[in-house]
């Protein structure tokens, strides 16, 4: 029998319970041994719950119990996980994880403390829930160098531009209804501007290109800005608006960003719609692979990090662990080291004076003409410096013909 | 150093050794060793091939010499391809392959003299070409009870309706078109009558439901009936029809069936278009999680069956390697026994009489009227037995006020 301890008791640590007792017997005959919740810590107190006995409020009953071979951190944040975390590891238990800032942030120390002392640190359930994906980008496309990763990496947003898109919601009355379902958090703001997606791709880039990826360098753009007349025009042209987390590597570095994208419905991206996480990755042999499914919510986390219990018990072979490394200067590309094109709306004063400065601006490029939008002018940009691209988006403030930039949104292809 | 062979040097074996020395550095990085091709066993000459001294048309070199420890079979079919496999796994060597007909066939006694020589039989490659999907169901969904999967699990047929439904191409043309640009073979019969899907599927099913499931018992209809207005109609209805190989488990019995199906747009498998192909895996805790990629080609095929390599020489654990249990009787849900629903549509000579009778024969039933199409009568039959949806619809044919039933699709919800 394996002994297990939950530290923190709230949906995700549920989950974990409920799914080993409702899954157990079977779950046992995968991993090859029975997997017992010995302790669960928590501060408060839950008078419902069958088996008060094994809840305790002291950690020490987990730390010092040489029983507990696995921990299983579902607490979140960078606090008291964080050290709760280096006390499992340092005394010799592994660890299993959905938590994303804490892997995010002191993943590469966590995963040295954990390969020092021949244990484990798993973080399945960090990203895309559970979808499985760390597991699958270690191990199912050894084969491959991986060329670039990009995904949908927070349902809360995908939610609220899809009910923008669809249901023509202004972006504050998404969120409400978002939070009203339980899909938004009463503090959205790590969803909203980006931060949730940041921390992840930092995640998926790190595994990808085996080295880390700090995710404070990430430049990264929320959706607060994205408007119904965006999601509505982006249609017209046969496109979605969705928050993407994404990153490639060129001549060793990584170039690494979250922002409001502009997608062609042809991508399989473009099609990934309300609480639905995806990730596209692009090896090159395999070319692109997608995973797809419910990037929250209490059991499919929960099963993904049941998952990775399962994998501790099972495999005592530690040797493949990777432990990213940190180089001594970044190894990012600076935005200005990198191209892009934009998709850019201007309301215009004079049509042809507008289209006269951007074509001689931007060079030679296409502009739709919306019959329903009469007085503005949309246009792509040609693939160029992204920083360029950037300044003179902004110049087109200062012009006399343009009334103001509407929207300028990157495109992702 | 880990020798290999690889019996088969066409496309898949090519692709192989390709990816074997182009990503060879960082592939023995993740194997810990260096894996090299020792051998090649091929009936026809390579003069263009810069490694010809490894080619033979004798497998005895391959058999006898102890150094070789895997063999990639990449030959196909069940004759020659299952008479080696056998010999390898009997002498000791891991078998890797991307043969789904000889898994799907004689894959139960494979997998048990390869646990009796304690060695591999892995098949990744056998379906969804380079996306990881066996893999996956295997280790990364544990924690879940697996109750269906479906797929679009053949890229040929799904080029095929893409390309009728998309540019208006009626069946032929598209198959020949399909064929010039090299995703179709020249006999395409195994494709467009579904039987790859039924392979596939039978495969998949065994994986998930830990028995082996006999793919010659899967009732199996390909898509030589499906025509352009088929495929319009459905796109008045916000549907797909995709060729759609699926199962689910009941009260310890399995459905499954291939078979072109009615989609609705919202599912995620609607949108998956051309060549790709995609698995939909729902388990209880997960939910429904999507695996999408190109599902053939030469450098995906391969990589999928490296990444197979690399896991033989990376994990010498073999306890967790399944054995499909072979049931003594069926363990088939006969059709007869099972639910479904069917989108009907009719060419009626009295419209008023042909509603009646299919209100008085199938119930509460709402009708589509398509401006379109003023004599057709199209509806969605009520959930009921199948056998009985299927004798029903044959007895239209014999109504007077009916000309013919034009099409019955199953719905896929």
């Amino acid at each position: 029998m394996t002994s297990i301890a939950v530290l923190g008791f709230g949906i995700v640590g549920s989950g974990v319970v409920e799914v080993l007792k409702k899954n157990g017997e079977n779950i046992a005959k995968k991993a090859g041994d029975t997997i017992k919740v010995k302790h669960i810590l928590d501060i408060r107190d839950f008078p419902d719950f069958p088996d008060k006995n094994i809840i305790t409020k002291n950690s020490e009953d987990i730390f010092n119990d040489s029983d507990v071979s696995i921990v299983v951190e579902t607490i979140g944040g960078i606090g008291v996980a964080y050290e709760f975390t280096k006390r499992a590891l340092s005394a010799g238990k592994s660890v299993v994880t959905s938590n994303k800032e804490l892997v995010a942030t002191h993943g590469p120390e966590l995963m040295r403390i954990a390969k020092e002392k021949n244990v484990h640190y798993k973080f399945e359930a960090s990203v895309g829930g559970g979808i499985p994906i760390i597991k699958p980008l270690y191990e199912c496309l050894s084969a491959n160098e991986i060329t670039s990763i990009a995904g949908i990496l927070n349902g809360t947003t995908n939610y609220i531009l899809t009910s923008m898109a669809n249901e023509g919601k202004d972006f504050e009355t998404a969120l409400k209804d978002a939070q009203t379902k339980g899909y938004a958090e009463a503090n959205p703001s790590d969803d909203i501007q980006g931060k949730d997606s940041c921390r992840k791709i930092a995640i998926l880039s790190s595994i990808s290109f085996g080295q880390y990826v700090n995710y404070s360098e990430i430049p990264t753009e929320g959706i607060t800005k994205i408007t119904v007349e965006d999601l509505k025009i982006a249609e017209l042209l046969n496109c979605k608006i969705k928050l993407l987390g994404f990153s490639r590597k060129e001549n060793g570095k990584i170039f690494a960003k979250v922002c409001p994208s502009l997608i062609d419905k042809s991508n399989a991206l473009a099609n990934v719609e309300d609480v639905f996480n995806a990730i596209l990755v692009s090896g090159d042999s395999i070319g692109d692979v997608m995973f797809y499914g419910r990037g929250a919510g209490k059991l499919p986390t929960a099963s993904a990090v049941v998952n990775d219990v399962i994998d501790v018990v099972k495999y005592s072979d530690l040797d493949s662990m990777q432990v990213w490394d940190v180089s001594s200067e970044s190894n990012f590309i600076q935005p200005e080291n990198t191209n892009a094109r934009y998709f850019v709306r201007l309301k215009v004063r004079s049509m042809e004076e507008a289209k006269k400065y951007v074509f001689d601006c931007f060079g030679k490029i296409d502009f739709y003409e919306l019959a329903e939008y009469p007085d503005q002018l949309m246009f792509k940009t040609l693939t160029e410096n992204e920083s360029e691209i950037i300044k003179k988006i902004q110049a087109l403030q200062n012009i006399g013909s343009v009334r103001n930039v509407q929207t300028s949104l990157r495109i992702f292809e």
